[in-house]
């Protein structure tokens, strides 16, 4: 059952990325392909470089053509609708938080099953989280969002500690994830709607502060 | 016979690839070692990537220094005699176009006798003849261009495309690679000297048309 | 012995290059986990890379937290004593210096092991050093030094060199490495004290010198 609720999530996660993709891509004057082509991206980056990186080759993205078919509808969705997304934006920053969360612990959770160290584990998780908006970001010019501001990467980051805390004490694992995506979910709601940040670099160039 | 034409043509599409890189990287005003770096990078980064998915390691371009010698000779050539290159500009998309159609059928040729699903292999195809033009891009500041504009990436994936349903209908493998290749040059020739184009998202930043 | 020497010299690599992340991290006014990511990237990148287009997946660091807790220490130094690096910065290129040779004799040695081709075991010594590097630019948005200017990949490519040559001449390993480090490092203080260049592109974009 709970594969099956987590499959759902995940494809839920690779929808909504997919839909910031096509958003980026509508905004920049893309054509239809290039709109689809970024959705992709965006969807299945940071999956894929997980799976690169623990050995789990053909990534899951590359091995079945669902995720293909995800961010196609996501990127379809929104350059024939594309008001319609827009006008959605908080829903999708919300939905977006919840890709986030889920892609953090399955991530996390995949890297623990091929053995991988628990701390770097969770930072897999994190990169499975935020490698397709790195990606998005720089293909259509811009510095990663994801390094310059807000909670984001720390928020995925927080949720695979949890995972990987867990799998060292021994707790159950959908306990641990439920865990891990809730805390996630907490601290990008906090950053959404009451703007809690991270302190930026308080020093300008020649030094003073 | 047959795969001694495809490596010809294999290296010809590399040549011509690491020219395009060696061209920016002039524009740019880039040192030797950058220009030919740039070559290289545009030459090998779109088969490197896919045989990384597909688990076929160390990659070709990695495992034999033949597509190196040719990324070389090739950023040599534009860096030596860059007027040459660019007046024949029209050329090189000529040789640009045959070097994507080459890429997208034997990538996906590739990726099916790997065992990855047809569905994926075609976009493994596009993604072999599309990866080094989006690194050279990325990498010398630019959006890139197939993103934009351009019935380019599109080519690449039906040419894929024609090659995997030709696989999956047990059709003459050589057939349908020169049937896939037909069908990419066609339509890059369309759209260099027809102006053949994508529509391009029409909203605008309002939601209004 | 020697395997500790190396260890410890790797170690400094890494803690160097995370210093020129942070820095630059510091100077686009990311926040403090940007800082740290750039500075992870910065110090693994290179050698990632290497070891997943060699095989050697998981990656050394991604296998183990030594390289990210190095990477840390760098970019919280930079991050909270921003104006002490900056004021170093001289001695930060002596040590990004050691750590470009390092890095490619390393990264030599390793491919060479892993049975590639020595032409292009070099090649990946080079990738090892100057990864990091390029990666840094781009998720900075701007251009990778490494192509515009400077002595600086083709240091790592002659330190790559010399250990491939060693390693073909049936030589001692460690002199190849040692000798290797050192005519990185000679090139680069020529480029860093001296002003040594590689010519750039000599053309103008209209085709005239």
């Amino acid at each position: 059952m709970s594969q099956i609720v987590l499959a759902v999530l995940d494809g839920l996660g690779s929808f909504v990325f997919a839909l910031s993709g096509g958003v980026l891509g509508v905004q920049k004057g893309f054509d239809l392909f290039g709109v689809l082509l970024l959705s992709f991206v965006v969807a299945v980056t940071g999956g894929i470089t997980r799976d690169v990186l623990i050995g789990s080759v053909p990534p899951v993205s590359i091995a079945s053509w669902h995720n293909l078919a995800i961010a196609i509808a996501g990127g379809l969705l929104t350059f024939y609708v594309y008001p319609l997304v827009r006008s959605r934006q908080r829903d999708v920053l919300l939905f977006d938080a919840i890709g986030l969360a889920v892609f953090a612990v399955t991530g996390t959770t995949k890297a623990l099953a091929f053995g991988i160290d628990p701390v770097m584990a969770a930072v897999l998780g994190m990169i499975s989280g935020i490698g397709g908006g790195m990606a998005r970001d720089v293909l259509a010019g811009e510095i990663p969002s994801v390094l310059r501001a807000d909670i984001y990467a720390v928020a995925a980051l927080a949720a695979g500690a949890v995972v990987s805390v867990g799998h060292v004490l021994g707790s159950w694992p959908a306990g641990s994830m439920l865990l891990g995506a809730a805390v996630c979910l907490f601290l990008r709601l906090m950053a959404i709607y009451r703007g809690w940040r991270i302190p930026a670099a308080r020093w300008r160039d020649d030094g003073s502060k």
